[in-house]
């Protein structure tokens, strides 16, 4: 059955954890297609693990399994889950490394889960592999739960439902009352642009002119029209900072957490 | 239908941007297999994509789909194309990193094409994402006309024919009057190994001495059997600089760039 | 034909090594599915290769074909090998790097092969490609050889049969006349957990502390209940040293070779 298996990890791709979650999918169904989304997530950082895997889970087909794993917490009381949604299967720990298949009005700790989402325990042992260790669980739990899954077995066969499961709050930057929009650098890609929490639909219509570590970098379009540093809507929706031909976060002094504001233009210029 | 796309581009594989693309692939043709050549050409580097992918695309079947994105223009006039050869099908933007589809005598800027080779811009929009970013043609642009091509949506049904495409001349080292060849340094791989623009066909007949940093070093016909630093034919068909347990590039000081001399042996000797 | 065919090697990803191997299986086996083990393995490091292969190969399934290319001597007299035991086929150079493939007590340096496993050299020039050169044995022998072995082609159609293959001894710490083991670090992974020959069947049953670069650490079963470093039961079965939220082999400044003592407890208490 050719159903598509992501995987997300903080395994990195020297070892050979990634291989062994693959060798246990393929023992289970031979025929998956198993897509790497990214295996150098920081050790632990549930975060960023939840925005790679927002910005990449919404591109594939209907129907695909998505395996997180970023699981500090391995071995200990924290449930492994199947989180089932209108769009796809995802399965993890129950440490918030999903949050991406919510959408983000439904990502409020505690809230229920309601509508089309159901969650569910993995629980059953016929569902496992035969031994389970204390410290790989994207081998003995999540893979097979996502090989089981690809072969048609439906999650609430897989454990006791939950109502409600661990989430991290959506990446968004918050308005204040004078229209400065306060974010901060949520993410550093391989070109050195600086992600932000600032989404495209909440830009001032008129302009704005972006500070972020002491610098004013105005706004472009594409990165090869700038004329140097500029804040511009990166394909993920976010704005973004960008050194065309250099890179922004070694360039200007910018890493995940740095304060980014938002001033609107007015009709007095800046 | 079982088709194979290729991938090359330089967006590393931390970040989720090469998900991305096969995510949208996969959504228009579930039955691709994808293949990545490297995402780890450096940021922006048109030249070194050209080299990996000249080593790496003629191995694959007749047929197969190569996307090449390095595309520090991406978002602006420059143009998305598909290339078609005698033996395959390759898409990217139109600034040279097609560069080695192309035999080495026809790599000539501006000649125009001609022969088995074909050229279209891809700019029909329903073969697009229905949304096309501004800093993102690889997921929006790229992806999909690769996944259409693999269909068999044929080329000429994405757009305008071209006359001409972009191309970067060969790397091929220049033979000087007197015999000698003048080369440099193209590529330094995980070994060390220091890659020339020096091709084996060139090389005397009689024999050789290669110099580069300062240095003399013989030619040799393997790895293992030289006793020190030594010059061979590498797998690509170039003469590379290696040191066998060792890394020519850290020891030697070679990089991308370094001058390298081939003086002919003559009867005299050196 | 829908073969499983495993990659292991010292090549990197930056390089496209990798994809001209996998271009070959594909164009004499477009349905093999492929999938890398890891491609980072230290240059020239054999023993590296072995550990990640052992710990990788059992968990695919019967009938897959394992490539473990780690070959400082390519090119030269070593032989090009195939070994077929009761679970799979094992593809690569004579030189230790498929040792993985034989249970530890076949693993003694001079000892002929017998029961249920085969090895047979790989000499038949229509199974190879047709130029091979002396650099990438990778491409030119064992990717075509794997190939042909997921069509069905039978190992001993290859060459002649061996009755030995060069093995490495399996990692195992010794345990003195005292009840001591005296192990050392074999390995130090992504997240830092230093990785030890003790194995968790060799452990005293009355518990132990373990000692290491001039550190006691208790045993723990979880990375997340151990109040700091600590030594568990990896996920392979081996003991290894780790430190919650933090990095052990930084830490405490362990690195591959590092001694580590196991001393079991007694009635005295430490």
């Amino acid at each position: 059955m050719a159903s598509i298996i992501t995987l997300t990890t903080d395994f990195g791709v020297r070892d050979q954890y990634v291989a062994a979650m693959k060798g246990v999918i393929l023992q289970i169904n031979p025929g998956a297609t198993i897509v790497d989304v990214s295996h150098e997530v920081a050790a632990h950082d549930v975060v960023e693990a939840v925005y790679v895997t927002s910005q990449a889970w919404p591109w594939f087909p209907d129907g695909s399994i998505h395996v997180a794993v970023v699981d500090p917490g391995v071995g200990t009381a924290r449930c492994p889950i199947i989180v089932e949604t209108a769009r796809g299967l995802h399965v993890g720990p129950d440490n918030g490394v999903l949050s991406a298949c919510l959408p983000d009005q439904a990502r409020r700790p505690g809230l229920p889960l309601r509508g089309d989402v159901r969650a569910f325990a993995i629980e059953r042992e016929e569902l496992r592999l035969p031994s389970v260790s204390r410290t790989f669980h994207g081998r003995d739990i999540f893979a097979p739960a996502a090989a089981h899954l690809s072969l048609g077995v439906p999650p609430d066969r897989f454990g006791r439902r939950l109502e409600q499961i661990e989430v991290l709050p959506p990446l968004r930057a918050s308005r204040r009352a004078d229209g400065m929009i306060e974010g901060r650098v949520i993410h550093v890609d391989r070109f050195g642009n600086a992600v932000t929490d600032v989404l495209a639909g909440d830009l001032p219509a008129a302009g704005a002119v972006v500070e972020a570590a002491s610098r004013r970098v105005p706004l472009a379009r594409t990165y090869a029209e700038a004329p140097g540093p500029a804040a511009l809507v990166g394909s993920g929706g976010y704005l973004e900072i960008a050194v065309p031909g250099g890179n922004a976060a070694r360039d200007l002094g910018l890493s995940p957490g740095t304060p980014v504001l938002v001033r609107p233009l007015t009709a007095r210029g800046r």
